[in-house]
């Protein structure tokens, strides 16, 4: 029995390259748990065979700005022309059903998700060391040098925050990785300030 | 990779007739796991086949009072004329050596254990609902009516003392409380207060 039964938001965040993608979905391809993934909004024109509502939410830039404005985002950012965000109405409602959301995002979305959702979990997601990412960005032979270089320092910049998150998970293994956060999902369910309310309701119990 | 190689101390506690020894039972009869349980000492007479440092540490009353003033024992309890406590070098031991250490004690003595051990895992197994647990002790045959009327209304000034715990776990089916403790121990080692110092050590990274 759950003792909380509205869903999880639950935040991944981690330092450029550190597989945060890989991560999520061996998480999604676990069995025993009811995760679903935000879908976020954007006003980049959608790519051949991306679907409104499943790969994104395509918005115009109007729109998107008008949302800015109504604080209708969880998170949201600017890449390259375009604006990327995470729909605060839509994780609500999923939330409310009782799923578990999960959020796979950078470190600065995520530190503005904790500032609108304090009760959310975050999980940063680390590399087992400095060089094993710096090898990772290298692999990825599409990129130029001066873009990888620009990655190391960000990921560089990004290392010290791990602190701001509940829980540190070393992305050594994926399926370790996988795992370890579906045990924090579990946990959390049965913590004590998100459980007492029900408790006390069912035990019958008053403040004590 | 874990990033906290010290084991961890979890206390299982929770009102009379929970289950509380069939949980912790079953979960050390799951797999992937490094528990080990953490033996009592007692001034009780060994009855016959117990052994000693087995079933419990077998000591003199004089011994037991004398680690009483050491203050030598994580908690200690008297009950019918005999003492019975958890030797804190023991436990600490185990922990340096990485094995989790499970205690499973009454709610007074989890609350002893968390003034000395602030880091250990106090985990509340609760009933599904008040009536489980008065169906639960009467099926106890053996008692008398008085005996069960005390077990009852010391469960009733239990219930309340939940909010003390870092976890509430329901105890509605006994394989899924095991589960749950077991994710509770995995998610543990990866919270950020608890995994932050090695983190840093590993990332060489300093204060942010």
């Amino acid at each position: 029995m759950k003792l909380n039964e509205r869903g999880l938001l639950v935040v991944l965040s981690g330092p450029s390259g550190v597989g945060k993608g890989t991560v999520r979905k061996a998480l999604f391809e676990m069995e025993g748990h009811d995760l679903v993934y935000s879908i976020s909004m954007t006003t980049r024109p959608p790519r051949e065979g991306e679907i409104d509502g499943d790969d994104y939410y395509f918005v115009s830039k109007e729109e998107f700005e008008r949302r800015i404005k109504e604080d209708a985002f969880l998170e949201w950012a600017q890449f390259v022309g375009h604006y990327y965000g995470t729909p605060k109405d839509k994780v609500e409602e999923q939330l409310k059903q009782g799923h578990e959301v999960v959020l796979e995002i950078e470190v600065q979305g995520a530190l503005q998700v904790r500032e609108r959702m304090s009760d959310a979990v975050f999980v940063f997601i680390a590399p087992p060391n400095k060089e094993t990412l710096y090898r990772r960005l290298l692999r990825r032979g599409t990129e130029s040098n001066e873009t990888i270089q620009k990655r190391m320092d960000k990921a560089e910049r990004e290392f010290p925050l791990a602190h701001k998150y509940d829980y540190i998970v070393v992305n050594d293994e994926v399926r370790n990785a996988a795992d370890r956060i579906l045990a924090i999902i579990r946990a959390e369910h049965a913590r004590t300030e998100r459980s007492i309310y029900k408790y006390k309701e069912i035990m019958e119990v008053d403040e004590s």
